[in-house]
């Protein structure tokens, strides 16, 4: 790390809109794009790869909105992807680099083959020829006033097949004016100390190097900083690991590590503290849930759970956590669990914004909850229904609906089956009536209670049930056994989760499902 | 890691039962624990660590469920876990002690303090105190004849902040015995060059060396190989990651790396192949849904989006992947297919008594089954309804009941719920229709379904309905997602399970609850 040129010269470079929507099941509309790269830019990152021009229609038009100035970039610098030229044909008439010429984004960063096999297997081409569609392609956007990134495809594996090759293909662009040559271990399969030691080597060329990692082998994270420890100065990653297969480096985890581990300075200002704001909201642009154990942005990633810790973490919580959970923006929680003290309770409470330092207030809260885990409620999965228990205890638990009745219904004949429901409820005065059909008993109640609630509360349009969760609490008893069931629930801002326990799911379920409307409409 | 004395002296040691069992809203019940150590028996880990003997009566019971011989393993060895001795006890007098000693396991692994700090501010004992408790505990145990770990706790922050202290208690440990010392990165937030380093330092010790990894930095795969590659012979790690906050170290990753990357072989011969497949059948057992891009074993994990790619993998698909899926039991495209192969069907056939060894016949099964998991079927964890389904395709599928219609509601009025249900079949030649009551929607159906069948099938009246599991196909959807459900049913003699799968949860609930009842009236 010492040979590093460090933090001063260092590049951020996302790919999210452009290597992560490579990830199935993922798709952004123009509007998405807009959207998170107006998140990256106020992160911070050094570069923003906006997709593809030229490639499809979508990416094309992302440009030409950044270019009309939709979405004006503060921080960050707008780069276009793009392949080098056509084997056969001059950069100059080659209309993909065209595309990428004239997209509007001072950077191109344009990929190359570097492993041989791919070039005369995949390509078709001499090896000679790859050399000359890296040089004429990288001269010709130079030329024309572009900085040029080379991103150097499956060098890894290249390297170790024909070492020589890989280096002269990262040595033609160097010559030919590519700012930086990024390596990229596309297939994802290299380990860190391997990363090390092949950065190192190519690093002698005396080109900057960017790392680009893939996470097949589990490593993303690691490969890319073996690599800036190996002399890399430019990372790319996308957030929360989006990509294909495996996904990409998640670029808030290499950058985390970077400046907390390493201690450099390598975005924005203060940005570093939007870091998990910045990544549920993409989350939820992308509509992919993150994982709760995603490190540093998750929302499991400081959570306590043995009861043990509880009292020692009130010693010093520097003593369990391995950064101060601030720092990212996210916050140590503990869990209520059936194994809770009073000390954890009372952590819970402040965390929650109540003040329950009173001994005796704090007691009788933790007997509840332990009355009710002892019947299955898991208010350690439930932050939203242990908040309305709290504010009940505290009596202030406010009532902006009263339900009277609901029912609900399936009935199978004729090979079809179909569902509906009823709810009737009083809010605001007015008392309503509405049914509701849908896929399920619990999604036909919750298209009856939303209707039934918009006349009084129209915010309710916005309550997303994103997850819908049911757990047997005692085996051995099967359907007769109690259940467990967990929703969670969106509103675009907030997400929360509530939990309802019964005999009959049903009725569980609609514990959750009412309470979930109830927070909603008065937690803050 | 030329230094390294390499995999024939070499521990995989799993920690999914004790630590994994730490993660948020994770919870195993004893039957659980028992179904996930006979996966990880048959993956062949060299240690399953069932639990923590006389810290909770789970654990406590787990263990003597094991001594009264309900699970013999045949590859691995079950070890225990417990805390050194307490505080100004001796160890022969220290009751959790005598729990680990007396649970049965072979092995024990204590966790003891290494890190001043936490033995001088958590523990509140002095630094020579904790010294003489790690000393007495493992002389004790070996004493007594059982092999001792230990588990030195926050290790790399305590050999930050205290070297000589953190290396004191290693050797202290192998001094009095200990068979193999586990260093604990406890908080998560080592790199791998760090690890590397430090470990190799504590490597000089000479004892055999462990680690214990946990994700907070993103890099717990990672960290476990550098530790490898410094010098560590033992790996601790969970399947799927599972454990508190960001999870512990993968234990998968972490072995076919070492199995594919290093050329290790540290597993049972062939169970690497079985990787994907016991993920998945343990992520079905914690009802925790795996990542799709989970390395190696994620359904996302081989698959390539169309386009660009699809010709060249057509020349050479391992230009394009960095191991050939099928060394881990995964798949190049299928998105969910535990029993993809032809061969496994077939194997899987015979072990029901089917022949199937017809190439065409196989074949043909084995598309329905992926048509059928492709919808969210998984006939990893239903055995009985892939026999149906087998039977089906094989044109001997009885039909001992016809269902014609059926109907469930729930109704809450004046504080109160009920749910009934009807079933109209016709079984030996007789059209019956009976009601049912029941605690939820699926309990009332299986009354009334139970009701119906009794005049024509007296033996309906023993099944019984042991466990009822509902998984959410594809989050971000909620209540209007597609859903699958899984049935346990049990008649004394025999236990079955069967899935059911759709968009509508008492539908797929009836699938699965009818196909229990027909399974048990034909198979044998």
């Amino acid at each position: 790390m010492t040979d590093h040129p460090g933090p001063e010269h260092f590049h951020v470079y996302d790919t999210t809109l452009r290597d992560g929507a490579q990830q199935e099941g993922l798709r952004l509309s123009i509007a998405d794009k807009l959207r998170i790269a107006a998140n990256l830019d106020e992160l911070g990152v050094t570069f923003i790869e906006g997709g593809w021009p030229g490639a499809n229609p979508k990416d094309t038009n992302f440009f030409e909105a950044m270019r009309r100035g939709e979405l004006t970039l503060k921080n960050s610098t707008l780069t276009a992807f793009g392949f080098t030229r056509r084997v056969g044909r001059r950069a100059a008439d080659d209309p993909m680099i065209a595309a990428v010429r004239d997209s509007g984004a001072s950077v191109a960063c344009l990929v190359a083959k570097s492993h041989d096999q791919h070039v005369e297997r995949a390509l078709r081409a001499s090896l000679q020829e790859n050399l000359a569609m890296v040089a004429d392609s990288v001269e010709h956007l130079v030329a024309e006033g572009q900085r040029v990134f080379l991103d150097a495809e499956h060098f890894f594996d290249g390297y170790r097949a024909n070492r020589e090759y890989a280096l002269e293909v990262v040595r033609t662009a160097a010559e030919a004016g590519a700012e930086v040559v990024v390596l990229c271990d596309t297939n994802g399969g290299m380990l860190p100390s391997w990363m090390h030691d092949i950065v190192g080597d190519t690093a002698e060329i005396g080109v900057d190097l960017g790392i680009h990692c893939h996470n097949d082998s589990g490593c993303a994270v690691a490969n890319t900083l073996a690599a800036v420890e190996g002399g890399a100065m430019h990372v790319q990653g996308t957030i929360n690991g989006y990509g294909e297969r495996t996904g990409n480096a998640d670029l808030l985890q290499v950058v985390a590590n970077l400046e907390l581990k390493f201690g450099w300075s390598v975005l924005a200002d203060g940005a570093l503290a939007e870091a998990t704001r910045i990544s549920h909201a993409i989350a939820a642009i992308t509509n992919v849930p993150g994982s709760p154990r995603q490190p540093y942005v998750g929302s499991s990633a400081f959570t306590h759970k043995a009861g043990l810790h509880a009292s020692a973490i009130r010693v010093d919580p520097n003593l369990y956590q391995h950064i101060d959970p601030a720092v990212v923006g996210n916050d140590m929680r503990t869990l209520v669990s059936d194994m809770a003290g009073r000390a954890n309770i009372q952590l819970k409470g402040e965390e929650l914004g109540f003040d329950i330092s009173d001994r005796e207030l704090a007691a009788r809260i933790t007997d509840t909850v332990k009355e009710r885990e002892s019947r299955g409620y898991s208010y350690e999965a439930a932050d939203a229904s242990f908040e309305l228990l709290l504010r009940n205890e505290l009596g202030e638990l406010a009532e902006p609906f009263t339900v009277h009745a609901w029912q609900v219904h399936t009935d199978y004949g004729d090979g079809r089956t179909s569902t509906g429901a009823s709810v009737r409820l009083s809010a605001k005065g007015a008392e309503q009536e509405y049914r509701g059909e849908g896929n399920g008993p619990v999604n036909a109640l919750d298209e009856a209670l939303r209707r039934a609630l918009l006349p009084a509360y129209p915010q309710v349009a916005d309550y997303q049930l994103t997850d819908y969760r049911v757990r047997i609490l005692d085996q051995g008893h099967g359907t007769d056994a109690s259940v467990r069931v967990l929703i969670d629930t969106d509103d675009g801002e907030r997400s929360w989760t509530t939990v309802g326990v019964g005999e009959n799911v049903v009725e569980a379920s609609w514990e959750a499902l009412s309470d979930a409307y109830l927070y909603g409409l008065i937690a803050r």
